[in-house]
């Protein structure tokens, strides 16, 4: 692919990660996402069949955008692992700014809609999904080993709490059209997550 | 109106219930609300002006048939209101049976879709919420002054937070398309709770 090529083709998915988290997945039409991208229909019908085939792609772009995010935080810096995985939770609720197009999630957005409709979509956001959720458990466990060695419950499935709360904090910010039950929603998170650990935060 | 028409239009609401959890609202065609009630779209036509106004109505079905079953449920027995609010999670933990459609939230799956596109849909998705929000903080408040009378939270931000994770667990249960994930969230959602009033569960 020549890099124009390439680029309008990052251009399509970055537009389709905006319109869709604005719009909905089924309520968006093709040429909403030329009009964000500022490209025109042949542009896109070069790079994807159908609106399906972008909204896969898209799940896959999430991941690269989110996980280079993420990677690159400096929560990662602490040598602690509970020190991490508290500085992620501060991390996420720092990042409740903006709209809520832009700091609400694509996976949840999609998944919520075609859960049932559209298999191919949905293992997409699934596989992205859990990439993050492996990212998360591995700090979790390391943090399980050094002070809750006799813990209940899992690495994996804590993690997968997190993302439930994140995820429905999106959901009744929604609701509430503003971030501010989702930011209390974190600070209960975090209280419960620092106390699995015998740490206490206010 | 007559019986048989109330009849109609409530078979429409309780559709429109089952169809839009399972298709997504966009998604969803006068047609499929239609078929789904087995009446015809004169019928509809008869009842609801838009899909929109049909939208709006059945947020309001779902506070009175909800509105219904929690409050008819078992857990509400029991004199003490920290028995009460324990008794309710473990009640939302039952109801993850059946398939996703059946289990997850409308308002949930509305407010994802048009939080921003439709604001009346949200409007009426925001103020079922909040009676069911009210109810459950009106429990937690009493169990507040009973046991944690000095807490650092409000007894509506909790309701609100519970009503995140329950929402949450719903989006990931759709990801990977089973209750497990959410039953596990159910359960550290009852640890953390009990524990904010001193009481431990396992």
């Amino acid at each position: 692919m020549t890099t124009e090529r390439h680029e309008s083709r990052t251009r399509l998915l970055d537009a389709a990660l905006d319109v869709f988290r604005a719009r909905g997945y089924a309520a968006t039409r093709v040429d909403d996402i030329c009009a964000a991208a500022g490209l025109t229909k042949g542009s896109f019908f070069h790079h994807f069949k159908t609106k399906d085939e972008l909204a896969i792609a898209a799940a896959g772009r999430w991941t690269e955008v989110t996980g280079a995010l993420f990677r690159d935080a400096d929560y990662n810096r602490p040598d602690d692992p509970l020190d991490r995985l508290l500085g992620y939770l501060d991390f996420r609720k720092s990042l409740l700014r903006g709209s809520l197009a832009e700091y609400t999630c694509l996976l949840g957005t999609l998944v919520q809609e075609v859960y049932d409709t559209n298999p191919p979509i949905r293992m997409a956001c699934e596989a992205s999904l859990s990439s993050h959720v492996a990212m998360l458990a591995r700090d979790i466990e390391a943090a399980r080993l050094l002070y809750a060695p006799d813990a209940s419950w899992s690495s994996e499935g804590l993690a997968l709490h997190i993302q439930a709360v994140i995820q429905g904090s999106f959901v009744i910010a929604k609701a509430h059209h503003g971030s501010g039950p989702a930011a209390d929603s974190f600070d209960h998170l975090k209280r419960y997550v620092a106390g699995l650990f015998g740490r206490t935060v206010r």
